[in-house]
């Protein structure tokens, strides 16, 4: 009984009903389904169907909805006398509240490291979502139509793991709580969605997760605008975040909060867990703005529950009036009590990222009433959770069904919507990339960019994104689609406005959304530098973000030192698992936009000019895909006199010196090094082939800091570059003043050679 | 008589009035003036006193004073009917703003590059602020107590550097404007304080300006409130900033907003150029947010001047009501017109990047009715202006005259003030650093580094600083000081909250201040992304920040690879004029503090651990000072075996195998590279004495990204470090599986010997 009226307060009555008939998805041939129940995200070879895991258990659904008594949602603020049924069900939940509590009680006592403090408040916010109001197949993480979670408290990560298990995720059982935090295992101190299906993103860094989830919701708004018709709306899911203090002060967080504002991304709902305290101690200290009028301002919907520690009511009702509201995102601020039921250490900063200790533990056990032993789940609230996994089977059954009928009635979308779902391009995608001879004329490659970008999205239906508002300097536009906007969600060029760190953060959401979605997203090189903490997550998240970086040296000019990047690329070359493409003309730039279109795992960062430099004589697609390779050699028996390496457009530069070597009988290969990364992947033999180790005579040029050359020409060999802030005035007269030139090259090459 | 009535409404009304006795400084000794008429900020040796320049014209600024016939400031919303004086005096008005307007459409148009937009339509703001409101000496753009004046939106630079211009700067004369963005020009592309006397910070990155003047106001209240009596206010000045819509996108802006309202900064005066057009079209396209509502939420007065183009009255009130408001501060959103008075770009977006083009040039000189010459100011704007230079001297000198006045009273205070201002630290201060012996116990250098900062802080009155709500990790907390707080603003530790940006951008205002203020700012290591920009300006702008990044290693342990640096220490030695500082133990992180407060020109950036590390036998202080050094070596004549080289925590490592290597009976080196830019600072001959070109054995070992490290081991030696991210659990498990072990030195060491 118990059971059956959590679950009234549950689908039946806060989700969206489900009012397209059941079943059906059984009989579906399975290569129709569109489940990933692999552990990791899928490869970029597609889906794969569902193996032998049971079918929808699209009857256990139907049973599981029978049993349930519709109850009205009470108002925000009233506490009713409850009836003994209701009694019974507020005390489950009380108990399944508190089994989440010592679940990470009891993960972050046994490691000895880690934060109860989040999980302990947020549990009653854990609890209502993951068991009452969200839509999930904890057997199929990947499953497309779920509903989306974050943690961007990512601190709190046990509240995370918790429900995850409790709800049956495979991939959280109770031995990988009881290894929360050591080396392999999938718990790990923050939530990290390449290590634990279940996890949407990775969290941590303060303030990435509810950018993240912005953009998990403007792919779901955009994909619902493209997909959804009137008789079947096929995307329909929310969003739901969690953030603290600590992500409330970022400005990551208003930057991305502004935009979902704007955008008017109505299905995002995030939970904002007012405790007072940060590391530091109080609130107080730091953080005495007035976080609603804030939001009110950035065009949110504002909810304020106050008890958030046992007003499961509260919560319940709050998340029903933001649904209500469509077309704005809402703030629930849920006031708690950091490191609620531990009599000694609660509401203090203490309890925040220490485990509580064996002394408090216990006296923990006590104030709560929690007779058991460590890790325990007691058999009711085990009993309780278990239909989460007939029903998640039921729900993705469902969804399925709508897929197939959806697709006997739209065959074309629903092709569309399943390449985006699974991943997929279509078989020689690749050919759409344009192609450069040496008599087209010179071009910025910030434009040929374009040309690529262009060119690709005729071919690749998840390509999206946008400018840091440079859409017209960055030349990102893409000229066959309007605006995403608020009204116009199906449109692709997304304007992030002036926020690099938000829009960066929203383009992993995007990516991370479905395989099939492919951001790109743009601004000066050298404003890295205020979106790098989202691009590292970018990388280590295994998010294939496209960065379009235009301006990508002092070849800017007159803009000056503050907006000439110098050390940038040798920053991102020393960043792990991200690709550092630096293209030298049209079909460089076309290689590098390949190589990012296939790197699905791995974020790409092309640099791009904002001069125009020449069509190059033996530039190639298949040469970039390499990382680093010979454009003209006039030497034989891999023994060239001098070897001349340029990247992007210096390689010009380079080349021009050659044929002045040349001329006078040198031989001189010159080798373009688009992307270090890729060259490191290539065979010992074809290195050898491109840089012999019997020639130390080795001169490198590129206009930035020559910090790594060495590692390329060695020790005998010379970096040209640039190893100071640059300067205001026109391209030309700084590459001069620097020694950015054919004569340094020729003085160098002869001096090492 | 226009020129009397004009000052009327300047220094006479709205600024604070002069009550202090005029007159007297001038016969002070000139060694007790605190002049800096030096063309670049003073250097840290202290300031120089001011040579044989004007005396202060402290009977020109009384008569002038005399003129003036004051006259009530109008209500924000009435427009009075003015009478003939009055209706001159804005003619004049009228006519000064204009050539504020063609003086950058003129630069621009010369360069053919430039950012003509803004400074027609914030003119009228740059007038009132520098010719009625801004207290500043031209002649000296050092003077302490001046006002300061920050543009956040730094493209608009025409703007300051007409102002300046007109106010008899030196720094700005007609033919610095006519090589506006040229090389070794003094009006380079963006405001920058390293080129130009006059600008007080580096802006162009949107957002960091207005975290600069937040920064610039802490210090003045601060200061105000260390050193102020209820008989002399010694420190008493304003900040103003101008901030666009694009530096209202930044998160950075929002961090340091919140902060400046927190902190109740009471004399901060932003005008928001609200004019709806960014780089992209119209803001409605990605900005739609309500400024206003959300700036009241942080805390701040605000007040909007609808018509910013014209309204001189509206802009001189809303400044009047500002500085009413004593406890918070304000934003003035003033509503302009972009490219105001061209009839065909004003408005648009096409006026914000580019020169208009000589054909609009002439359309808006029509428009305008300016029949003058380009860069022609008029002989009554001249003359009107060139009252600044008299004034100027007269503000300074009177406000020497409260200095001696001051000196003769509080002599201890004053000395200390002197001190700051001048930048001079007491003979000996570095003794108070603290030695450590091989026997003291292991700590952390995030321990050591406190111990430092509190042995500091006796010595240096300028110290302060704190953390981005990480005081009790990254150990920055002062133990004799309490909080920088609204009502205790003479305390020194600052707390940030969770905003890196704004922390970094905030001290870069600090330290710009004055020479002897010297911030200090802490964070993990790995959130330095968040900030980078901050951190790249304080190595463009010459700003000494001490950037105190603990947890710097995979060492931190199970918060796992979010939280884990691996490419920030490459990331920082890549960037010009940084010092980044890997102290090993106590006597190194002794050293890298004596670097870091010795360098007041370029920012330090310490790398700290959280874990413990012995004090190694043969670190020192000097050692440290030259960036690499030998701790042991049991080799002679300059050739080891092998030459084991570490940094940080990992020196320990390099020991350890040297311990082994040795009983081998190989002749082992043991180096440390803290500060690989102090090293390569160092003469050819010490460089050979600690690497010597004939030992390529070598063998570096760090927990961080091997990148670089080519070029101190090179070719044939061999990097031990870690090219991937890092992973969640216990410190010593990671060092084991990652392989930075004393076993995989020995091994290499043999490999390469």
């Amino acid at each position: 009984m118990a059971s059956a009226s959590s679950l009234t307060v549950s689908q039946a009555v806060l989700a969206r009903s489900a009012s397209a008939p059941l079943g059906g998805a059984g009989q579906s041939p399975s290569s129709d389904r569109l489940s990933v129940p692999s552990p990791r995200l899928p490869t970029f070879s597609g889906l794969k169907s569902s193996p032998a895991a049971a079918a929808p258990a699209a009857s256990a659904y139907r049973r599981l909805r029978r049993l349930a008594v519709p109850r009205p949602i009470r108002a925000t603020a009233a506490v009713e006398t409850l009836g003994p049924s209701a009694a019974a069900e507020t005390a489950l939940v009380d108990k399944s509240v508190n089994t989440i509590r010592f679940l990470a009680i009891d993960s972050v006592e046994k490691a000895n490291s880690g934060h109860p403090g989040l999980p302990m408040g947020c549990a009653p916010i854990g609890h209502v979502l993951y068991d009452e109001v969200m839509r999930y197949n904890p057997k199929n993480p990947y499953w497309f139509n779920r509903d989306r979670f974050v943690l961007s408290a990512g601190h709190g990560c046990m509240l995370q793991y918790a429900l995850l298990h409790l709800a049956g995720y495979d991939s959280v059982k109770e031995e990988d709580l009881k290894s929360f935090r050591q080396w392999g295992s999938k718990t790990p101190g923050h939530p990290e969605n390449f290590e634990t299906p279940g996890i949407e993103v990775t969290t941590g860094p303060l303030g990435q997760g509810i950018a993240n989830a912005v953009g998990l919701a403007l792919a779901e708004k955009h994909l619902a605008a493209r997909f959804n018709k009137p008789d079947n709306e096929i995307v329909d899911h929310y969003t739901y975040a969690v953030l603290g203090d600590g992500c409330q002060m970022e400005g990551i967080a208003n930057e991305a909060c502004s935009l979902a504002g704007h955008w008017g991304l109505g299905k995002l709902i995030a939970f904002y867990d007012d405790n007072h305290i940060s590391i530091d101690g109080n609130t107080e200290i730091a953080f005495t703005e007035n976080v609603e009028k804030r939001f009110e301002g950035l065009g949110w919907h504002v909810i304020w529950v106050k008890n958030g520690n046992t007003g499961y009511d509260e919560i319940r009702a709050a998340i029903k009036e933001a649904k209500a509201v469509k077309d704005k995102p809402t703030l629930i601020k849920v006031t708690t009590t950091i490191g609620y039921g531990s009599p000694n250490k609660s509401n203090s900063y203490s309890v925040h990222g220490s485990a509580l200790g064996a002394k408090e533990v216990d006296a923990t056990r006590n104030n709560l009433g929690w007779p058991y032993e460590p890790f325990h789940v007691p058999e009711d609230v085990k009993k309780h959770w278990s239909r989460h996994t007939p029903v998640g089977a039921a729900v993705e059954a469902e969804w399925n069904a709508k897929f197939a009928e959806y697709e006997k009635k739209y065959k074309d979308e629903a092709a569309v919507l399943k390449s985006i779902i699974k991943g997929e391009l279509p078989a020689g995608w690749e050919k759409a990339l344009p192609t450069y001879t040496p008599e087209i004329p010179a071009d910025a490659t910030r434009n040929l960019s374009q040309q690529c970008l262009n060119a690709l999205v005729d071919v690749v239906p998840g390509l999206l994104g946008g400018s840091a508002d440079l859409a017209s300097s960055n030349m990102t536009l893409l000229k066959k689609f309007g605006n995403f906007q608020k009204d116009t969600p199906e449109e692709r060029n997304v304007r992030f406005g002036v926020r690099e760190h938000g829009m960066g953060a929203i383009c992993n959401g995007i990516v991370l959304h479905s395989p099939g979605l492919i951001p790109y997203c743009a601004t000066f090189f050298v404003f890295t530098d205020y979106m790098r903490a989202a691009m590292r997550i970018s990388a280590l998240a295994e998010s294939g973000v496209i960065y379009v970086m235009t301006h990508d040296s002092i070849g800017l000019g007159e803009d000056g030192p503050t907006h000439q990047p110098v050390e940038h690329l040798a920053s991102f070359r020393a960043m792990p698992n991200i690709l550092m493409l630096r293209p030298a003309d049209g079909n460089e730039t076309a290689g590098a936009y390949k190589v990012a279109i296939v790197n699905r795992k791995r974020p790409s960062v092309l640099a791009l000019s904002r001069q125009k430099l020449p069509n190059l004589p033996g530039t190639s697609i298949e040469g970039v895909e390499k990382g680093g390779y010979v454009i003209s050699d006039n030497s034989s028996g891999n023994k060239p006199d001098v070897i001349l390496i340029g990247t992007g457009s210096e390689l010009e530069i380079a080349a021009k010196a050659a044929d002045e070597l040349r001329k006078e009988g040198k031989t001189v290969r010159v080798a373009s090094f688009i992307s270090w990364e890729l060259f490191d992947e290539q065979s010992p033999e074809y290195k050898e082939s491109v840089l012999p180790s019997g020639v130390t005579a080795r001169v490198s040029i590129e206009a930035g800091s020559t910090f790594g050359w060495e590692k390329i020409v060695g020790s005998k060999g010379k970096a040209i570059g640039i190893d100071r802030f640059g300067a205001s005035a026109p391209a030309g007269k700084l590459y001069k003043e620097f020694g950015i030139t054919v004569e340094a090259v020729i003085a160098a090459a002869k001096q090492v050679s």
